[in-house]
């Protein structure tokens, strides 16, 4: 039996991870490709209760207590349910994971990024996304976007400034350079999330098909 | 202003440390002494719903999602609680913190050490206790004293064999090779716990003093 393989999409508010994750789902789905998947925060009992309090938690949270919380859900989202199904070869398509932290609690937050790094073994236990589709969109069209769907949550509520450092991280980790020094990550490919949704879902599947053949194989040979 | 300082109890199930606690808040405030009280997981709004989830929560935890919970309540109760209180002079006193998670989650639980300890880096920035009591008894009796509290919560329900490792790693805390490897942790003084309360209260009592004379002469000043 062969692994299941990690695929992760990541990006800024309103870059389209969400509709671009469901249009690859719909693909795998076609081709009869095995495929589990799941959003973050969240995706197990304790993790929706975890995304209920990070999302929604009335007053302030410490940037300290917002990282261990995300990370406390992705562990018990890696432990239960991602590592089960990747060793029964079954793929696992998440919508957002390791980068988000990245942007959001180091970049955004301004925490320590060995501290945050470090913590974040403790969840992963050394699984390594296979593949990283980072979806990159100017921050204040994604923001608009997002805006526009209204009923914006706790993270997104945060001030112009906390988003700019946000939207600078995910053009930081496009670069080779970042992504040689943080292996822990995997291979991270950036796409022009701007045009259609149809012309990204081309750009998406065109990079799955490149890096992970294996993927897109997988159903014809069954 | 003098920095307040931060005295920890430890020890394994019914070694008595809620008990000697509330002694010693008896002593301080019966000479003035500013302080404040913590029991961990908790003490803040979000600890208090991390608390729940920890002690209550109805399916298995993963055990790096529990060790995550435990660090995310403690770095909401570090940076909104005990710090401020530090730096404003009053002293704070805290039934649980550092040792507990490396005594359940590292040695009971088998997580790494070096994961667990760098992820308590981010809920501590720096913190390090000005002197930790660590209540020492046989594992047995502590868990007889617990259990005849009744309702047994989800970790004091964990097998035998989980509580004699915890507590065997409460012994090792308590030599000098093992506290001049872990600086993080600050002074530790292993206390005897058997015996009569007032027994134990007097230990603590003269252990205090010998330690944290300035603790104990703050009130006298004011």
């Amino acid at each position: 039996m062969t692994r299941g393989r990690l695929v992760v999409f990541e990006g800024g508010e309103g870059a389209g991870k969400s509709t671009q994750l469901r249009r690859l789902l719909s693909r795998l789905a076609a081709a009869g490709v095995p495929h589990k998947t799941y959003r973050e925060p969240g995706g197990t009992p304790v993790g929706d209760q975890i995304r209920d309090i990070l999302l929604h938690h009335a007053a302030p949270l410490a940037p300290s207590t917002e990282a261990s919380l995300f990370i406390a859900s992705r562990a018990e989202l890696v432990a239960t349910e991602v590592a089960p199904a990747l060793a029964t070869g079954t793929h696992v398509i998440l919508d957002r994971f390791l980068l988000s932290t990245y942007a959001y609690q180091i970049h955004g937050r301004g925490l320590s990024e060995d501290a945050v790094r470090a913590a974040n073994r403790l969840a992963t236990a050394g699984l390594v996304p296979d593949l990283t589709l980072l979806l990159r969109l100017d921050s204040e069209i994604g923001l608009e976007r997002a805006g526009s769907r209204g009923g914006a949550d706790r993270i997104e509520r945060a001030e112009a400034a906390f988003h700019a450092r946000v939207a600078t991280a995910f053009d930081l980790f496009g670069t080779p350079a970042w992504q040689a020094s943080h292996p822990e990550c995997g291979r991270i490919v950036a796409i022009a999330a701007d045009g259609s949704e149809d012309d990204v879902a081309a750009r998406v599947w065109t990079d799955v098909r490149t890096h992970l053949p294996q993927l897109v194989s997988a159903g014809a040979t069954r």
